[in-house]
């Protein structure tokens, strides 16, 4: 039994409001439950030097936490003079995972970037920020198009992401916050539209796990991937 | 003429919508115009080091602003590895402005941290922080009395702020981000609901300005103010 | 009565020694009474590459304190790592005073930077750095005409500063540091010989403040300045 | 075909040689063919304030990487003034894969620091990193064992790391650097003595990867980390 | 023939000015020629955490250079974020040098921090920093003897420094900035006031040098430190 | 009577392993008994921008130390987010040392950065870091002169390092860690192979030194350089 009653391959309500900044070239916000993220995609077409000339354009990514996003306040980043591991290995790992749906060449000498800064958080923020930045960008490369800067078509297909888990010994999809703390193992996916992996990172939090459970979180997050997957849509078409 | 079209003693529409955080103890979105800023109040029980023992308690503030809550995308000052000095400045000036209002003894040994983050950034950032938070600390307060963690009335008196500003010769209320650009005097005043003064900050962009001229800056936030305090009366009886 | 003896608008005695230092192109030591701060203008003619081209110099602040400048000792910023929030709010706001009476055009592509460190501290070490810095300046603007290096009046007036305040219930004229650590209301003004305002900091630090005891410090503050720009042009014409 | 020539399913030569350190509590430098890294373990019996009066130990890592144990020079990371996301990355995942073994409450309230230092980096400087810090944490759990410091067996199991990936469309074990820059997709393994799952990290480089692909690279995991466990076990009982 | 006309074992006008700082419990301003520094002796009572119920004191120090103390401005170190090796070097020598003739038991439980600031750099700051100060030192220990604070006679002997060089082919004694710079050995003799070593660094900056220029460098160095040492007897019976 | 037993003219066994890295220009494994230092010579072909265009080429080195090299486990100063002072102060003595033997025009436009890491420290980590990257250096400047990348011959002499002290009153050669912590006094010595001096660092640590000791120190000290001399002599000719 889950705390939220939910079944075991049911995802928390998800919602995607796009254009939810003035000035930003795409924009969202991404709520998984009472997860919300807001995700901005910023054009900037000067390349930082290491990439000029390359004809070849680079998405990144950066992620943040509101102090009081959690249940107890987290110190701000900004004081403290740095971003923590576990903040970098996320923005990393959002980065890598729109890069692998986006055709560089095709972007042309543009930079795009992703900020994910979670306002409410609830569990699954990373899963939420790919999720929704995912959005973002997409607005943000039709403003590209729109003004003719790029050479081609920039997206392979779209990229979602979603976490499993073991929860008191069953697999359960898009764990919260309070099934987050206490499962045994916990895994992220990211995928395509397509319904291909672009990472996945599995972790045995109590137990080590074998490959049955394994198989058993890939198909659920093959499903909760494909619901997603529509949302985007949807959320793109609207 | 005002680039809004607005009469030079009208403020933008302001509205505080409260408890939008699932956690904090007190929170508001407040948006002056299309300026937004989430204000959050976190109550500590723990309190500083330096305070412990005292018999008071302490408020303070920090201040953030989203990369993306400008036209262009503002460094993370996470990734810079410190606050601006800028960002420094406006959170000493929350903090002092809320201090004035509240007893620290009344408050007993808890800190409450306000966090002012701008999603969006159109001018009168700092402004508009300081009126959310009042209204945010008023709810924490509220917590906290609930709980019989206070030693009798905390609150003083409200506060709130307005800038005030002399544009292209005229002074005018609670400028914008087009008006702040260009005005000769930016003033920033943050006065108690009777309609006394915390902090005044007026500093000649331009030209530098007279007596006249700020007196007719004060009788505009005074007005300012006192539309403000109603609308944080309101926020807090709904 | 005050801790020194002093007449409610009375000054300390103020003192400002010209070109102490063999090296910077403009220099003073000025005093405040006990305060004491050397005041030092570097020009540089490579212009911050943000600024290089735009047919205009520039003209900036750092300040700083010596470890024992105060009661007891002080971290030094240099060994904390960073800059105070304090240090930062003090040298933009030099800076800003400063620039109000620069022609920024005719001063060309060059950069001067004033550094003022205090080296003995008693109250209003940033209206004295002000003070002090005009002076320095003026000569380092000098030190550049020599060398035809202007294209024009650069200064379109002079500049000072002092602080006024609330001390046991009546409006006084700089305040000391004993007087600074109980004052009511404290307020720093910066003016220019004309005396007009170019920057108006007024802060409640017990009970908030009333337009008339603003009017009386503003009344007290014009009686400094022009005080003070006398002995600026006495040091100037020495 | 493999720049090494190396069959898909063959390992580099692995070589662990224990004691290389006088002084730390448990030592090896472990070779994964040219890739070389000296693990260390320090036992530390103050715990840091967080974990104190559990009635608990901790097993944490730091990984780092000489300057010139890469193709061209590497900034340090000391003079960089910060530890790099990948850095931070890796040592994170490392402290996780060795605490998936560890008893915490049968370490007793000691402290066991794994650092785990790149002479020669030649890919799979992480999966060496865990195999080799294993090695050099059980001597360290000896070490506590022969003073009594325990409370009961520490180990559950033994862990080792290995790398598969995607290489010109064929799937092969332990990449090696010239294999690691083209892998289609790259993946870590991290496993028990016992065959079951600490860590999965997987990531597409380029393509997306479906289920029958990383179906082959566990399969290729679970032959590599069961070698490596005999390499530890003879590494231990010499 | 030396740029300053010196012959080649004259120092140059060395002027100690006692007790220039209000509030420091020691403290001299110290000129060799144009090199001038501030230094003061700081008396604390807590110990830092490392060092407290061990029965002895401690004796640190500070070195700090004003931007504009040189020819052309260097950078203020609080804002570059972090002392200049230079720096730190130099203040470790300072107060290694004064804690060779401390007896730290006889001090008693009190830590003194001289800071060494320097306000003009003509060269020969580090020699002339522990020269001074050890005159506030001095006069910090006795600050700590009129309050019976000490456990004995604390200052074993007294200690100066003095720098040397070969400039030119010939031994130097005290090299001024324009010497410095061109010289081709450089050496900094730090000695009691018994005429004994308490550091000794000799760097050859052109051409290495032999052990007969070494010995001419020694007795140079004795001569001049002799002479330091009478200054400040002087100046500390004044 | 020395802690190892060793005659007080008697150096610890030396060896010096050359060509350990397998990327880098230069290197070598350099032991003094139980320290043991990893030095690597890397070869940029670009020079930082203050030396670009001065027709000469520049020699500089860094330092560090694995944390468990040490007794008790160092904390790691990428963590830490800076380097010691003790670490800036060493690395700067080995970048002095080398450069005093490398004629930087006959270098050309090249940049080699020595790397010292301490993987075991049992003394004189300083002293073996210079006499091993004095080798390394001597392989990275063969590798140019093979690509005819310099402009005449490079080297002026060879240099090399030693430690000498008084310990229980006598003079003794090569301090290992015991020794060097009850030292009276500690002195580095840096000498080219023709037996002058580059570089003398003498520091009384217990009681003051006189000119009799340090003769007898001098007089060790050019006994072990001569004798490290002919293994960097043979070492290279290997």
């Amino acid at each position: 039994m889950r705390p939220s009653g939910r079944a075991p391959d049911q995802m928390r309500a998800v919602t995607i409001e796009r254009n939810v900044s003035l000035k930003a070239e795409g924009s969202c916000l991404v709520s998984f439950g009472n997860t919300r993220v807001l995700c901005t995609a910023s054009v900037e077409t000067s390349l930082p030097g290491w990439l000029r000339g390359k004809g070849q354009g680079w998405v990144t990514a950066e992620y943040g936490m509101l102090p009081r996003a959690t249940g107890t306040r987290t110190r701000r980043e900004a004081t403290a003079g740095k971003q923590s591991g576990r903040t970098q290995e996320i923005q990393r790992l959002i980065g890598r995972s729109l890069r692998a749906v986006v055709d560089l060449t095709a972007l042309g000498e543009s930079q795009i970037t992703l900020d994910c800064d979670v306002l409410e958080a609830d569990g699954g923020t990373r899963t939420a920020s790919i999720t929704g930045a995912y959005v973002a960008l997409s607005d943000a490369i039709r403003w590209l198009e729109e003004r003719k800067l790029t050479k081609g078509p920039v997206l392979k297909d779209s990229v979602a992401a979603i976490s499993c888990g073991i929860y008191r010994g069953s697999p359960v999809l898009d764990l919260d916050y309070l099934e987050d703390v206490e499962a045994e193992t916990d895994a992220n996916f990211v995928m395509t539209g397509a319904g291909k992996f672009v990472e996945i990172q599995g972790t045995a939090e109590g137990a080590p796990f074998d490959r049955a459970e394994l198989d058993a979180l890939m198909t659920l997050a093959g499903k909760g991937i494909s619901e997603l997957t529509e949302l985007q849509k949807a959320a793109l078409s609207a």
